[in-house]
């Protein structure tokens, strides 16, 4: 494999602590060349299905190669297995916890590690509440400078991986039932609705005593005015044109939402 | 034009979602090479005069041939242009929705494109609403590769592109009338004062009832206390020492601001 | 000394504004092909302590050589001194405020300079308000380009350095008395209470009417439990186990916590 190749980071950790600078550190004293991009630090704490889904939806939009750290990690010192994942195009180390799940939605995994060989742990006795810093930027780190795969621990088989699967739809005689799976910061509502259950059909969104007509853009409604819509993830989106869905229709993450077909 | 140059990131979308992070993807899939520095993420959601503030306050600290990628686009998906616009020594690309127009304060357009050439998308096939990714940061990574500007698309007339200038001040008998064109973390409020017009002047401002005088820096005065200077941006400021003047003077972006002369 | 060293930023400018992005430009236009890594821009504003905490948790996982900028810096233009500090296996480029005086715990000082060398400043004429911009990013990415540390100005005694030294634990008959000196995004309370003095012994702290006993690590005890622990910045630390300590003990930064050894 060739080495040198990007480093991503994802993490609940914030920017206000060093954290996150701590482990450019990590990565940094291995290899002073490589490239490092946060995905984002901002996934609410502990939250492990946010940042699946933010995985899932940045996984498509980097080169060949690159190897993301994911650091979405409650059960840290506990007895969660450490691991690598190698998907078609690129590679994943994080906690195994389910982080991994929303890849799967677009990639499979070709094979899976248990970060049980402590040569490319940062330190041999590592803390037990950081091993963002200890083991996963530092077995990364190591893995896009050229370290094989198979050199970062045990085998293991990518079945035994714990799962969080993005929530399935269920199916009606007059449209589709979803939820909405994830927030964002403009307080757009994103659904597990994918694209083609609706693509070229006439659709609206049934949520908050209101009939949303689906759209195809933010401008395709007067301001204010809530819109549905395919965004840019790939799956059906309530929005509020130049405004915000989730304060403006009191929708929070895990809501029911319904799709009618028409 | 020499290739490889930096590329500069501005934009609305926060650091809380993987927008951003899935930007620096795009432009790493096409030049792994590139510098790629972030002006600010933070800009209030579709915010155009704060992004227009940003961009000109920090373009003179950026080197020859830097291309700046702004996106503040409440018209994402709709009629506005998608533009490159050249400089004496930097490129933008952007809406042409008026954000390029704070730089005009110190350097002048030298020619413009209207982004129609798909070649250099991510896609031909664009979102609605995340030009960002497939328009803007796909367009400035070739640019900042070596596509030559003209290449991008079609020559537009720069005087057609949206200008949403900086607002004037007006002069009076006894001194200036201005407004405060941002508010920054501290709580510093920038007015719209250009430096020269106070240079080696006795001033003031008033301001929330109280009449501030004009000082050097933040510890000529005591802490707590209303102290107007010109800040590092080049304009007229209104600060507290160790405090923050927004909340404690109740002045928000917007408010007029009379500036005293003797 | 060899050129191209890492750059190090830390600071309380956030990062809703330009300010960061203005540093990282002024270093890109003194040396494009540094590496700059952000440690943190969150401090709270003008608060040196936190600030120190930070600077003092981050050093030891950056390279030799790195050159960290940091700037927390209430007296900005006022008569602090600007300084360049060179530890025994990296530099620090600050105001002469107290700020480097955590990295002490670890690492002596080797040598120090007041930055009075307007060569390598920005422009030899800085803003009163931004030496950030004009001062630290300037000097810092000469320092790293390979600029001898002697020619950025008058060697000083670092015995004259402003000092703020992490506050001194006390001991008792029964054990210790600390005091919280940091806490993070996690609302988890960082004592002064380093590892060495609880290693090896049964322990717990009293805080908020409770008797916290020390464990090994967060899951270690039931979630919404409160934990007490070594942390992974090598100090006793209180934790809620998925929760935050902070808000839920109602303990802040400064007050004291008392260790009960046994």
């Amino acid at each position: 494999m060739p080495a040198n190749r990007l480093v991503t980071l994802l993490s609940d950790f914030g920017l206000s602590d060093i954290y996150v600078g701590v482990m450019k550190g990590v990565i940094t004293q291995i290899n002073p060349t490589l490239t490092v991009i946060d995905l984002s630090h901002e996934i609410p704490p502990q939250n492990i299905a946010a940042g699946r889904f933010c995985l899932m939806s940045a996984y498509p939009y980097f080169p060949n190669g690159t190897v993301h750290i994911a650091v979405v990690d409650p059960g840290v010192g506990g007895n969660r297995r450490a691991v690598a994942i190698a998907f078609a195009d690129a590679f994943l180390v994080c906690p195994d916890n389910g982080l991994f799940s929303g890849i799967l939605c677009h990639t499979p995994v070709v094979a899976a590690i248990a970060l049980t060989n402590r040569e490319y742990w940062r330190t041999p006795t590592p803390s037990t509440t950081f091993h963002g810093r200890d083991i996963f930027a530092s077995v990364g780190a190591h893995l896009a400078s050229g370290v094989p795969f198979a050199e970062l621990g045990q085998k293991i088989d990518p079945q035994t991986l714990v799962q969080l699967p993005i929530p399935e739809c269920t199916f009606t005689d007059t449209g589709i039932i979803g939820c909405i799976q994830y927030v964002d910061r403009f307080g757009n509502l994103i659904t597990n609705v994918p694209a083609h259950l609706v693509d070229g059909k006439n659709w609206f969104v049934k949520a908050a005593g209101l009939s949303i007509p689906g759209n195809k853009t933010y401008s395709d409604t007067a301001d204010g005015s809530a819109i549905a819509l395919v965004g840019s993830h790939g799956w059906v989106e309530i929005a509020v044109s130049n405004g915000n869905a989730q304060s403006q229709l009191q929708i929070k993450c895990g809501d029911a939402v319904q799709i009618g077909l028409h």
